[in-house]
């Protein structure tokens, strides 16, 4: 647990990364409207879930939004009064999460250039708040503790096949006191999404937990990695932190760089490459409620099994998830095992089955002259 | 083909019985706005397109509606510029079809009381109006060269459950000249909705008709009938021929007379008690569109035989019949044989084979406080 640049000393950041595309919960979600700005489950949308959990662990003015220019709005209206105006951050354009995290490290290092943040995904949904804000401070205390790269790993309890897995190592130290106390373990190798048979195989073993894109860290290690791993994008990075040293205009200058920036994925151009990373298995509940079908657990079922929000009907039907929307009567008859959601103006009807094909549907969508306003 | 009363000398009368509840359209029908009064084939509501069938024949001041209290008003609007204001009549209360066809009498005996009158519903769809007119022309020739109450008998095209049969006798007689000729039978007798061996058995003979509740008459032997089978419902009726001919108003008696007129249908009250019905077979193709699947044979399907109208989008799914409104988008995904109706406030997801069990959904709908405007 050596410990060269970070400081523990002041209060911890949070990036929360607000992009996704909306697709997989239309008709609710949309381009401009995605899952994170939806109440998907509970009764605010995610994003404003997300914000409420790290309040109390992080203040509102270490807590920042990176959104895109589509949503900024959108984010906007749901940070009000949560966070200030100033720490929402809109990319120009997508450059995918190791452009977003270099933004994040340059948005906290103007700040505290010995920083210590979690970047955290606006769109997840987690029930125990208490076990996640223990998991979150401990995961900054190693992060503060020493020079590591914190991912926290959910462990699995299927074996899914669209996330990727971490491969824990030896236990690497462990991190707070008594019942709040952590094990942080090593972390062998990073896996993308396994076939069914691998993904059974990593959750037989109990050594894989999934990769959630949970990660903690300080400015230092994160600004060190890029200059080793992806020299490219660090210059271009470069030119946003000077900008904000000198507080220029952020927007211009993110305007200016970020489309020269290379597209990738946080986990391969840092963290596989990465030989500080470390690992904490996360003891709260968590979904990433990916589509539809995976909205129904979170909800109490009828005794035949339907799911219903607003002004819904069921009869002789069993195991349907269906979402009305202001005051339209939604009814099903003799139906099973379907997804129907009714929005001011789009109805989608699916077999819960068939949610993962919705692109299919909206790339029809997308064909219509009047596309802009239905995605 | 003795012919004691009746006049041919003057134009003939239709009175368009345009009533039923508006549950099988639900939800694009309600109480208020039933079949008939929906375009649910066609650009226009289908007592429209049955008023448009008789003009030519019948002159529009001799052209009834009788309908009832609550769909008078949209009645009047579909009537409007077709048929005078004056001649549409609402029943204060239903009463079933014998005394509608009271008060049909009543209506056109008023204006002539020898007058030949046809009793036609308001929501059928006939596309063949050539053949139409002829078979009813000949009809009007037979009620008014005999004593006789002609009904228009469908050819059955297969062994429906549905509907009434009527067994024909010998042939009664011609009527009409060269290509226009039509040959009337006696009838042996009215049979009920049968069970579907002894459908089959009527379609194999070819001695069946459906009873499509179709009647060409005189007033005189209407009168008759009535004085002979009917006698209470015909003191009741008698009350409001008196206020006819004394020019009273019409609303006060009806709503004074109708609530003491007994219900049943002018099938067991008079037809299958008179022995001078007789049959013309119709020449014509004839769809009483009993529910939503029967609606999609009457529209172009795509190549994987989905029906649609208004904004849709099927993707991956095979003979669905989907009705949009007002610019919402209705899209279906990986879903087969369903009916999807959404109206400005209600939507409806049924598999087609389970129209016929619509009411019991609608029951479920009229347990809501707000039923009075959902059905």
């Amino acid at each position: 647990m050596a410990k060269t640049t970070a400081s523990n000393s002041s209060a911890p950041y949070v990036v929360i990364i607000a992009g996704g595309k909306g697709e997989r919960f239309w008709p609710q979600s949309r381009t401009a409207r995605p899952k994170h700005l939806l109440p998907v489950v509970g009764q605010t949308p995610l994003l404003a879930q997300t914000l409420e959990r790290v309040k109390g662990i992080v203040p509102a003015k270490n807590t920042f939004v990176i959104t895109s220019a589509v949503q900024a709005r959108e984010v906007a209206k749901v940070c009000r009064g949560l966070i200030p105006a100033a720490n929402i951050v809109a990319e120009p354009v997508g450059r995918d999460t190791a452009a977003a995290v270099g933004l994040a490290a340059a948005l906290v290092g103007a700040r505290d250039p010995n920083g210590v943040f979690a970047v955290l995904p606006a769109d997840h949904v987690i029930h125990d708040i208490k076990a996640y804000q223990i998991d979150l401070r401990a995961a900054f205390a190693a992060a503060g503790a020493a020079d590591v790269m914190v991912t926290i790993g959910i462990p699995p309890n299927e074996p899914a096949t669209g996330f990727g897995y971490i491969q824990r190592g030896e236990e690497w130290g462990r991190v707070g006191a008594g019942k709040t106390a952590r094990t942080v373990f090593a972390v062998k190798r990073f896996v993308e999404k396994p076939k069914l048979e691998l993904a059974e195989a990593y959750l037989k073993s109990g050594d894989y937990v999934w990769n959630a894109g949970m990660f903690v860290w300080s400015v230092p290690v994160v600004e060190a990695a890029f200059a080793a791993y992806a020299p490219e994008l660090d210059a271009g990075l470069k030119k946003i932190r000077v900008a904000l040293r000198k507080k220029s205009p952020l927007a211009a200058v993110l305007k200016r760089v970020y489309p020269t920036l290379v597209r990738i994925s946080v986990d391969y151009a840092l963290l596989e490459k990465s030989t500080n990373v470390v690992m904490l298995p996360a003891s709260f509940d968590w979904d990433d409620v990916g589509a539809w079908p995976a909205v129904a657990k979170h909800f109490k079922a009828d005794a035949a099994g339907n799911v219903a929000r607003g002004e819904v009907i069921v009869e002789q039907g069993r195991g349907n998830l269906v979402f009305g929307e202001g005051g339209h009567l939604v009814t099903l008859l003799g139906v099973d095992d379907l997804v129907v959601v009714h929005t001011a103006d789009a109805t989608l009807v699916m077999p819960k089955a068939r949610a993962q094909d919705i692109k299919a549907l909206l790339a029809k969508v997308g064909l219509r002259k009047d596309a802009a306003k239905r995605l």
